[in-house]
């Protein structure tokens, strides 16, 4: 097999899913919500699907759902985009990140990465010959600073990859920190790939501020959503690029053969879904906010030391207390198998000086699945 | 961008399908039917989304779909498959074939492509650092010589790329054909990946073989499928493979970067699709076989030279006799806007040597649609 890729384990969000089956944990790793999703975006889908096109749409997307991102882009973020040259429509977020990736660098190209990160995004810019070049950031806070930058940032410099709100960190950049990445990104004349997946998954009153929208940045940054996340459909794999034509060619030539399109009945319910009104929004990150709420404060309750968490649809909690000797690659299996309840190592989204006694906990789940998690736990903590 | 990527244009499918809608000319071009797909698979995939899980499956694919391939194999080839070590569902065949490529290609190693080959195979493998070797097929039965393969095939080789029913050619390999390749993948100790996407769209009584039925050849063959020329739902987007599990290995490697996963409803219903009786995948065969002969006739009676067509949605014709001069590109886009009927240059299927007056036609349409094609051709020659 290819030595870069075979070099790599399966991913741990499938490892972790796996392990919670075979003991029949409570699965609080692999980030997804349990719920149907809305009601009306599935009839959309499911009409869609008896009566409408089944047959390949165009490799872009469906018109419909390009003019939804296009509407999007404007009412959330008052980004002009044209729909028929900056929109692409990609077969979840995964696709659109190594779309991005394969389509944009050159061998011996430098790629800034932030520790922690996803984990395909190492294998990929390997892959594509890129060069990485790490920014770790610093817990509890996960915050960086300018020196890091310097650290990083070349002339070879071809794009930075950055993700926000942070998964697992839960972090959101503050306008300062992306002043800062956006004044490095022209300074250096380069380009910003902004994995934004949980853009809307902002809690606390806090609005999520797009790399695209700062001054300077509308025609370096390549976005991308994911409609799994926004509409707790996961499993559909609808993504989206939003970017300007000359960055978002490229992306298409790798898209093409990546899976050239996308099911268009899916595509046409993203679309009805984007033009929801604002109370879907709204709603959709409140509900979150409180499930993160309820897991805090269980967590905290059973004796774990939980960090903020702003964004996405999980909280970091550090496990120095429980010992482990700092594997928290043990701990999560050994939670799985003796507690019930199933995270994720936070290791795993590291490459070199990992903290080894983070866990990652997903709290979009019922509430009684969370109280139960919490109640298996308070029985082993 | 990436420079091996944009040095290929839009994929000719696109663009093609494009220049159609323009000009309102009868697509012709890109393969696909212009039906609505078999109504009780529509109707369990409606189902599924508005009853069953929405989430991310497992990266492999849903188990019931990946029983039914393991059936499905054994029903129609006598093949024993594993189906939780030797299948895996992809986001459609160009993922799985995109996955087989990266997955197992390291830069150097030679790989083996017959000419005419779909369009995605190229860039990929030389994405992938694979250095390709051309073997050509020799019109009008496209057919090769143990001279060509020995010419082709090395110690460097790592593996050969078939596709079988042949696109654009409509060629069905011979056992004995199949016999020479499994011949000098076995004495080159190399590896197959398999496209056979048009695996039960086989005219005129005959039969697939897939090159993994042949003595040797179990564990050196990766196949591929797709459900969506199997059920005539080419916008699904839901393919597989099926490998021994050191094979499939590395390329599932490649594949949770890639996608990750595949809409689970589309995956239960293609798994519905696969278990349906022999009289189903007999009367899409002799539907289109039907078609070919209608398209055939109609070609014929206006003056092109037709080839003959073994299986696929094609038939190829010689446009020689109507000048040209050897362009048939310029050819197809004079048919799209002064006959309103669009067709596919073969020449886009080749790197070298490519056969210049050989234009596609895809008959996979209503019989109405057939007709009105034939009658706008008439109009013109
Ligand atoms: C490929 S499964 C991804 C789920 C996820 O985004 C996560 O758990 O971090
Ligand atoms: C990516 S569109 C592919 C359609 C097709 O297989 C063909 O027309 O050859």
């Amino acid at each position: 097999g290819n030595a870069i890729l075979s070099g790599y384990g399966t991913t741990i969000f499938e490892v972790m899913s796996r392990l919670a089956d075979e003991h029949g944990a409570i699965n609080l790793g692999q980030g997804f919500p349990d719920e149907r999703g809305p009601a009306d975006v599935l009839d959309v889908a499911a009409n869609a699907l008896l009566t409408g096109w089944n047959q390949y749409p165009s490799m872009m997307g469906t018109p419909d759902l390009r003019q939804a991102l296009a509407n999007h882009a404007k009412r959330f973020y008052d980004l002009e985009v044209d729909w028929k040259t900056e929109t692409m429509v990609t077969s979840g977020a995964t696709e659109a990140l190594t779309a991005c990736l394969l389509g944009l660098i050159n061998p011996g190209d430098e790629v800034v990465l932030f520790q922690p990160m996803y984990d395909s995004y190492l294998p990929i810019v390997r892959l594509a010959g890129g060069v990485p070049r790490f920014v770790s950031l610093k817990a509890p806070d996960w915050s960086f600073t300018r020196a890091d930058l310097e650290a990083a940032f070349s002339p070879r410099t071809k794009l930075v990859l950055i993700n926000d709100p942070l998964n697992p960190a839960a972090k959101v950049f503050s306008r300062p920190e992306l002043e800062l990445i956006a004044e490095f990104v022209q300074r250096f004349d380069t380009l910003a790939v902004c994995d934004e997946v949980y853009e809307h998954l902002v809690f606390d009153g806090r609005r999520h501020i797009p790399l695209m929208t700062l001054p300077g940045m509308r025609d370096r940054c390549l976005k991308i959503g994911s409609a799994g996340k926004t509409f707790s459909l996961t499993g559909w794999k609808v993504g989206y690029v939003t970017a300007a034509p000359h960055l978002l060619q490229p992306v298409a030539k790798a898209h093409q053969f990546l899976t050239f399109t996308t099911p268009p009945n899916l595509q046409t319910a993203v679309a009805f879904g984007l033009n929801k009104d604002d109370a879907y929004f709204a709603d959709l990150a409140g509900g979150l906010q409180a499930k993160r709420d309820r897991l805090a404060a269980g967590l905290t309750a059973v004796g774990f030391e939980v960090q903020p968490s702003a964004g996405t649809y999980f909280v970091v909690a550090d496990i120095g207390r429980f010992g482990f000797d700092g594997d928290d690659q043990a701990f999560c299996r050994w939670l799985t198998a003796e507690a019930g309840v199933t995270a994720i190592p936070v290791s795993a989204f590291f490459v070199e000086n990992a903290p080894t006694t983070c866990v990652r906990f997903c709290f979009s789940k019922k509430n009684e699945i969370l109280d139960t998690a919490i109640e298996r736990l308070s029985k082993r903590f």
